[in-house]
């Protein structure tokens, strides 16, 4: 996400157009929530809230304040193929908690266990910008995409709670090393293994 | 927990004692928020502490509102010993998640991700009432017993988190069954691994 030195416009028109976003996005989900619903519920023109926040993926962003593109972090590991994508993903999560960012994604977290409409702008951030990217890089050449997405998401934000929400000892001390060594092959394992007798049960 | 059709003596006595019984085991532990201490916060006699929950045991059960011992369900399958352990304890867990208890897990999910004293609670609840019985248990047979407490902490937790709080799709529609398939290998691995290169790095 850009960040200015100087926000351009009113404050106050600004975080109108952001709480628009962030109710229609929860409520909608990131495809149907347009950029001219949310100007419409925020009493504004289309055309301000392109001024004000680029394009409307941009919005989305500024909407669940993310220093960056989980699309695009998820774009970046998933690439180059299925092979090794359990490794890549921990080493990617982990080290994306373990940075500044943390603070946001822990207010998100937070944020997901919260009220109803929390946990939907999640489950929408995930469906939209995790979800969608992982079927589009991975779609031909892995089935099930969307479960195995679940299975991962299910191993990775347990992780997350219990290493840095709960701060369970000794899993919060261990190094990102440890953790690949652990987790890696769970993740590939739900990348890889055979689904066909679950999905038909 | 014993839950009878009416409380004995005045509901404001019992709920100070509830509000001191949470801060307490939330900031000390279970350990060290002895019965004393909670009834010296809420200015009533231990005695009275006694006449209205019991045991501590029973007072933490009533702070933390879990219509069920997590300590109870733990020991019960790991008595068995580590083999089919993974099996049992996803079972259990999906089980218990789909019960009518459901609405108070979520409850004290949720709580584990909003202030920082409700994080504490949780951790408390873990540590003492599921990780000390696994130690009990299986400290003699299995090592690293802590270690693989979180592992399957992390894992339980993420599922309960994508599949009953955000309700991921298709997670969130799998059979008891399917669950099993899926998660009894993580969880068994997690507590059969070989976790020596990990914890020694």
């Amino acid at each position: 996400m850009k960040r200015s030195g100087r926000r351009p416009g009113k404050p106050d028109t600004r975080e109108e157009i952001l709480v628009s976003a962030r109710e229609l996005f929860a409520t909608l989900g990131f495809d149907r929530a347009s950029v001219r619903r949310i100007a419409a519920e925020a009493n504004v023109d289309p055309a301000l809230v392109h001024h004000y926040f680029g394009s409307k993926n941009d919005l989305f962003l500024a909407a669940v304040d993310l220093p960056f593109d989980p699309a695009v972090k998820v774009r970046t590991v998933a690439q180059p193929g299925v092979e090794g994508l359990g490794e890549r993903l921990i080493h990617m999560f982990v080290t994306m908690w373990d940075s500044p960012a943390a603070e946001r994604l822990v207010a998100l977290f937070r944020a997901a266990h919260g009220e109803e409409q929390s946990a939907n702008l999640v489950r929408k951030v995930f469906e939209s910008r995790i979800m969608d990217v992982l079927n589009g890089v991975l779609g031909q050449t892995v089935d099930h995409i969307d479960m195995r997405a679940n299975l991962v998401a299910s191993q990775l934000f347990g992780l997350a709670m219990t290493r840095y929400i709960l701060r369970l000892q000794p899993l919060a001390s261990l190094s990102v090393a440890a953790l690949v060594t652990i987790y890696a092959p769970t993740v590939q394992r739900y990348l890889t293994m055979d689904l066909s007798a679950v999905v038909n049960e």
